[in-house]
C-alpha cells in the first residue's frame, strides 16, 4: 500500500474553500455574456467532476459536451414544454412565476449533460443496499464542475424543468442510461451576493437550528 | 435587485479547490484516530453543506449529528447484517471482499446522517418535472460537507452499506424522510495519495475518453 503522504492544507487554504462554496450561485440565461469558454476551462470543470468520489470508484458517469446550436433548440423547446406546464403549478403565485428566467441553454457558451450508466460488468462495491447510490455519485461530480466553475469565475446553472426521456433522444444517450443534471455554463457579467431566489424572496433561508439534530 | 458583485477568485484560488478535489479521499476506519473532533469544525463542514445548491431554494436536508455509543452501536450492527449480504454478492472474488474495511462507524470522532425531507408546503420551484432534484440537492449537501472535511484535513468516509429504514429508525428520523448518506468523520493518521480501491487494485481509473462525447 502506498504511503499515506496526501497534501495537508492549511487554514487558509481551507478559507478559500468556504468562500467558493458561500459565492456559488445558480446562474440563469439573464447573466450570460457572449464570450466563448476556453477548452481549457472546460477541462478543468470536466476534470473536476471526474475525481469526485464514486461508490466502488465505479466512476459511472458520462459528459456530453453540447455546442451544437440545433441540438441546444431542441432542448429548449423541451424546456418550453415543461415550463408551461410548470407554471400551471405555481398559478397560486399568479405571474410571479412566469417572470423567472429558470433557463440559459441558448444564452451559455456550452451545455453538458451528465448522465449516470449503470455497469454492465455486475454488481458494484457498496451499491447492493442503497442501488441509488450509483446516481448519487454522478451528483457529487456535478457538484465538484459547479464550484470549480465559480472558483475560475464562470457561471453554472442547473436546469431541471426538462422531461428526461426527451433530453435523452435528443443527445443520443443510451437506453439505459439516466439523465441526471443539464448544466449551462459560459462567462457571465457577475454573480448575485444572495442566492436569486432569496433576493427575489421566492424563499427564505431556513434557520440553522431547524434542519440539525444531535443524538 | 442586489448588485452583482459577488467575489471574484484569483488562478492561484481555483488551484487551492482543485488540489482540494483531487486529493479527496473516502476514508475508513483503519484511519481514523483517536481525538475529538472540535465543535468549530464541525460547524464549518455543517455550514458548507448548508450552503450547497438546493433546487427552488427548497434547503431539503436535515442532518443529524451523533456522538451517542449505543446509536452507533446499533447501525453498526445494521452495516454488519448488510455487509454479510454484500460478501455473498462478491463470493467469485474470493475473500477480497471481506478484507476490505468499508466503514469507520464506531472509529470515527462523530457520524452524521444526512437526510431528505420533503416539502410540506407545496410544489417545489425545479422540481415538477425531475422530482428526484430533491434528493439531489442533499447529495450537492454532502460533497460540500466532504470537500470542507478534507480542506481541514479531517477525514470523511460515507457508508452504503446499510439498510436505510433501519438507520431511519435508529436515529429516529421522520417517516417521509429518506436517508441519503451515512458519514463518517474524524481525524485520521493520514490521506492516500490515490483512491484507496484504486491502490487495491479492485476498480481502474477509467480513461477521460471514453466518458466524454462532444456534440
Amino acid at each position: 500500500m502506498e504511503a499515506l503522504n496526501g497534501k495537508l492544507f492549511t487554514p487558509e487554504e481551507a478559507t478559500v474553500l468556504q468562500e467558493i462554496i458561500l459565492h456559488r450561485r445558480d446562474v440563469r440565461g439573464n447573466r450570460f455574456v457572449d464570450r466563448p469558454l476556453e477548452p481549457i476551462a472546460i477541462d478543468q470543470i470536466i476534470t473536476a467532476g471526474l475525481h469526485a468520489p464514486s461508490v466502488g470508484f465505479s466512476q459511472p458517469w458520462e459528459f456530453v459536451i453540447i455546442t451544437d446550436k440545433d441540438t441546444r433548440q431542441a432542448v429548449r423547446d423541451s424546456f418550453d414544454e415543461a415550463n408551461a406546464a410548470a407554471a400551471g403549478v405555481f398559478a397560486a403565485r399568479g405571474q410571479e412565476y412566469c417572470r423567472l428566467k429558470l433557463e440559459g441553454i441558448l444564452e451559455s457558451a456550452v451545455n453538458i449533460a451528465v448522465f449516470y450508466k449503470p455497469n454492465k460488468n455486475g454488481p458494484v462495491l457498496g451499491q447492493t443496499s442503497m442501488p441509488e447510490v450509483g446516481v448519487y455519485s454522478v451528483v457529487c461530480a456535478v457538484q465538484n464542475m459547479w464550484l470549480m466553475a465559480r472558483a475560475l469565475n464562470i457561471g453554472l446553472g442547473w436546469v431541471s424543468i426538462l422531461d428526461p426521456e426527451k433530453v435523452k433522444g435528443i443527445v443520443g444517450a443510451a437506453a439505459d442510461s439516466k439523465l441526471v443534471a443539464y448544466l449551462c455554463v459560459g462567462y457571465t457579467d457577475g454573480f448575485y451576493t444572495r442566492p436569486e431566489l432569496e433576493l427575489l424572496e421566492w424563499e427564505r433561508r431556513k434557520d440553522r437550528d431547524s434542519v440539525i439534530r444531535k443524538i
